[in-house]
């Protein structure tokens, strides 16, 4: 520990280039003695993505959907066939309820209950803000679920002393996507204290409550899942609609810029860099994970393998989630020979 | 839903060939008039691959180790600096002391209080059973603790509206990592119900612990894993020892094969297939995870990137990480211009 922490020190001769560019040198660091201090560009409540962001690779780096697939995503809804169907969806309905209630939308701009989608048509549109607001709490708590279901799938396995048949991957990946959504809003507005408050407050309670719900019947938490997901279809055709009729015109001022963030996760070509084609991208992450979980929750929880691996392109099977809004059945996963 | 379910259907035209590899069709499945039965072939306790695992691609494929790394590993020890660290290698001590009591080592088999390593001289070498039993419940537990870091520092950015600096990914697959090898493990030798039950309740009381604690301090709960990290190098390293001084002679029969799941996740090719270079593989995992835990124990938790993530090639920097005991200092990975 002689040598001054901080000093610039020569990288082994191995380093490979990748490591090498990791271990690049870093901006804003001041040296004292024997600490590094660094000194943040940007305010404690900042959105600016880090310096490391930007140079560095993402987890799971989306494939970006092929544009075929983006229009085709339709909202849906799997009609409930049994007990734990309907328990799902009636906890669905709840919290659907719940958040037109405290989100503060007319009469005209709640869920019909006749016709269980958000696709009313708005009387006093949403402004730019407000959308944000919606999409910055819904996918916060979005991240939740399959992080929940991944854990538990992998503790079950280690304890259980038993293959997983591939489903815990397919379940983080869904939680890291709801993030890059989180990550993505987060570049376009900035939360208040009050906000902050209800986001930490709903993780708690939704985080235990998954936890338990999923080690109870892990089935019902999928369709339950599946449910939310169709809520998230109906909930970003809406705005689609919205930003179609005009009502949204701050989105598409010449000036207006989609974040670096969502350009390197989606690998979105320079036409695609708009307000629209980010959401339909979205959009089609959230139909995949509704036909994800309506699948899983049509399986055989212990035994039955995730019809969803893959061996490297695992957009191809997101696409096939994407375009089937109630899943597959099991016996499409599971043939006969 | 008129079509009865388990009838073979044809895929999509879009399907891919890999997207084919996944829906091919799996034997063993009987039809009922709507129901799908699959007929395990193999007893509920069976430690047998099942097929879909021998067919499908592991989750996060190991790039296998390197012959000179594998070779360089070395047991050691990271002197505790601050108190965190002391409270870390003490609650290590009392863990490694419970261990040696339950499982019945005699005195000189026992850690040795003045040379905290357990590469003390073997007066009744263990069996390869009792090898396989010791393995198999200390890698259900180490799969544990990267699961819970992952998954809180998940919740903490979709909580606290911030990017996680791509400590993420490396947690969890430290964590599959750790169940690579408990599933390894499990082709060679079948647990007992008592251990089952050991084992269920030892994850119990674990997960709580880590759960609370890795809330409470990351940053000693890191520590902490790098020291028990320290203690798997030494068990793998003694039980090499004990390979060579030819106490284990079941492992070098010549008709003895190491599981197909090992050499599928290692990859490694034909003369590598021995259950020597298994060990040094999984010892050199240990390495990794003790380098990687005892760098993020020396970071700041909260704004340190993770100096371990990488464009393709993670195992480049897990060998770096296997080769540093102590892990990275601070200043190594957050330099001056
Ligand atoms: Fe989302
Ligand atoms: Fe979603
Ligand atoms: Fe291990
Ligand atoms: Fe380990």
């Amino acid at each position: 520990m002689s040598r001054p922490i901080g000093a610039s020190r020569p990288l082994p001769l191995w380093a490979s280039a990748a490591h090498r560019a990791v271990f690049r040198p870093r901006r804003h660091v001041h040296l004292r003695q024997d600490t590094v201090t660094v000194v943040p560009k940007r305010s404690a409540h900042t959105v600016e993505q880090p310096e490391f962001i930007r140079g560095l690779p993402l987890t799971w780096p989306h494939e970006g959907w092929r544009e075929n697939i983006v229009l085709e995503v339709t909202p849906s809804h799997r009609k409930p066939r049994t007990a734990g169907d309907r328990f799902a969806w009636g906890v669905t309905r709840i919290c659907r309820w719940a958040m037109d209630l405290v989100t503060g939308m007319g009469p005209e701009q709640k869920v019909d209950g006749k016709h269980p989608t958000t696709a009313t048509i708005a009387i006093k549109p949403l402004t730019e803000s407000q959308w944000l607001v919606r999409f910055i709490f819904l996918e916060s708590i979005a991240g939740v679920p399959g992080m929940v279901a991944g854990t538990l799938r992998h503790l079950h396995s280690i304890r259980r002393l038993k293959h997983d048949q591939g489903w815990i991957k397919t379940l983080l990946e869904e939680s890291y996507n709801e993030r890059m959504h989180l990550l993505t809003f987060l570049d376009m507005y900035k939360p208040g204290w009050l906000m902050r408050c209800i986001i930490f407050a709903a993780q708690g309670v939704f985080y235990n409550t998954m936890f338990f719900s999923y080690l109870v019947s892990p089935r019902v938490c999928h369709r339950f899942v599946g449910y939310l997901e169709e809520e998230a279809v109906h909930t970003y055709t809406r705005c689609l609609q919205e930003m179609d009729s005009g009502s949204l015109p701050g989105w598409a001022a010449p000036g207006f810029k989609i974040p670096d963030i969502a350009v390197q996760y989606w690998g979105l070509q320079e036409g695609r860099r708009t307000m629209r084609y980010l959401i339909l991208s979205i959009r089609a992450d959230e139909a995949s994970h509704r036909g994800v979980n309506h699948t899983l929750g049509n399986l055989d929880q212990g035994s039955d393998p995730n019809p969803f691996v893959q061996e490297s392109s695992h957009f191809r099977h997101m696409e096939l989630a994407a375009t089937r809004p109630a899943g597959l059945e099991r016996g499409e996963t599971i043939r006969s020979e």
